[in-house]
């Protein structure tokens, strides 16, 4: 298993490397295909990093864990129900989520896995799909709660979460892991809110990746939400959400003070 | 006024360049900044023409014109209402509107204006909208109807919108255009199926520039589908649809036959 993090250095450069204990090993080539270590070893501390890939898409889930559900009684869909995040929502680990300017309404925060596509794929099976899969990240698929029902004839799926810094990926792509033992946890200000396990999927993601690949070509970067389960809430100004995968690390993002 | 088109050579290469009659004059640098005709003149039959832009998402607007909201019986909306289409649903003009592996039922062609964003953009004004427009284009927003409607709980706009050859643009981009005095004419097979004033939208394309440029940022090439007007209905195998805007030209797809 390695961590894959993309980064920007104190010169403005940009990097990608694994991450081992707290340095990064640089590595060159292609994330994705041929890369090697370059010899050089950062400390994790002296790098601010990015989101740890370039999506041209996020593929982001409803209605895909049992218990949540149950909870708002509805039925297992028949097929994965998703909307779609544009690549201009994506930020990294560290970086603030900025309240819309014309929204005052409540933000809330949604723990999920992500994952993300390492090649290109269309119309493939399930066994097919482990081949075309780099990782697993950590989303917080941030939402404008209030937008999403404010019309009664269209629920604003899209509007109420593409909001610029509203899809905030990271810290690490692990590559290798078994998600099907762990658990996300989400905290809040310190406190644990979503603590829930990743076998209650309804679709897994080898079966996503399947199944999506018929909806669309996913492309290489490109990134699926798993969906969320219970305990998602609302956050204010300043709060800070921790989203844990053990394997994969902590994604941080607090949102920012009003200016 | 100018009309910007991409294209194909028969020797691989892409360029860009503007039509004049049946002719293209070949330009070098950025179509969308600095730019000067190269001397060389191209036959257009020679070429195979591209989707005029590249986008990195399309906003595509629900309930846009006066005239289908009063058929459908529903409101002006308060502010604009859109789904995302993303990159790979993306064609342009010739190319064949191919019918998803899994799905028999009715795909519907939708005839719009569409905006192409010159420079990325956030927040800001209607004045300030025409300096981030590139130009004006013809969207064909192809639509698998009926897995839109197919899960009770939830509405599938991006799944029923976003197959691969879906979001057919082009052929060119008309800057400078003038596009309150003209209409959209969609025939299918040569018969005339929607034939619609421009000047019948509920959100302008500069209000929706502006509007929408608070809930993201507009990147370049990025289109905005502006919503279509009435006559929308559904096409059969080998079917051709054309889509013709004055001062931009005709936009034709055919749904492929089957494999």
């Amino acid at each position: 298993m390695a961590r894959w993090v993309r980064y920007a250095c104190a010169d403005g450069g940009v990097g990608f490397g694994v991450i081992e204990r707290d340095q990064i090993l640089e590595h060159t080539g292609d994330i994705y295909g041929k890369h090697s270590p370059s010899g050089k070893v950062l400390p994790l501390a002296s790098v601010k990093l990015l989101c740890p890939c370039a999506p041209s898409k996020i593929i982001a889930l409803w209605n895909n864990f049992h218990a949540l559900a149950a909870k708002l009684g509805k039925a297992a869909p028949k097929y994965p129900l998703f909307f779609i995040k544009p690549a201009s929502c994506v930020v990294g680990p560290g970086a603030p989520i900025e309240r819309p300017m014309a929204y005052a309404g409540k933000i809330v925060f949604e723990g999920e896995l992500g994952i993300v596509i390492g090649n290109a794929c269309t119309d493939v099976s399930v066994d097919e799909a482990p081949l075309y899969i780099h990782g697993y990240t950590c989303v917080n698929d941030v939402t404008a709660i209030e937008v999403l029902t404010a019309d009664p004839d269209f629920p604003q799926w899209s509007r109420a979460k593409s909001y610029n810094t509203f899809g905030c990926i990271g810290p690490a792509v692990a590559s290798g892991l078994d998600w099907s033992i762990l658990r996300i946890v989400t905290k809040v200000d310190g406190t644990e809110r979503q603590n829930y396990a990743l076998s209650d999927m309804i679709f897994s993601p080898h079966e996503l990746v399947s199944l999506l690949s018929h909806d669309m070509t996913l492309l290489q970067g490109d990134v699926i939400a798993c969906g969320t389960s219970i305990g998602v809430g609302s956050i204010r100004e300043g709060a800070s959400v921790e989203i844990a995968i053990e394997g994969i690390g902590v994604l941080e993002n607090s949102l920012a003070r009003q200016r």
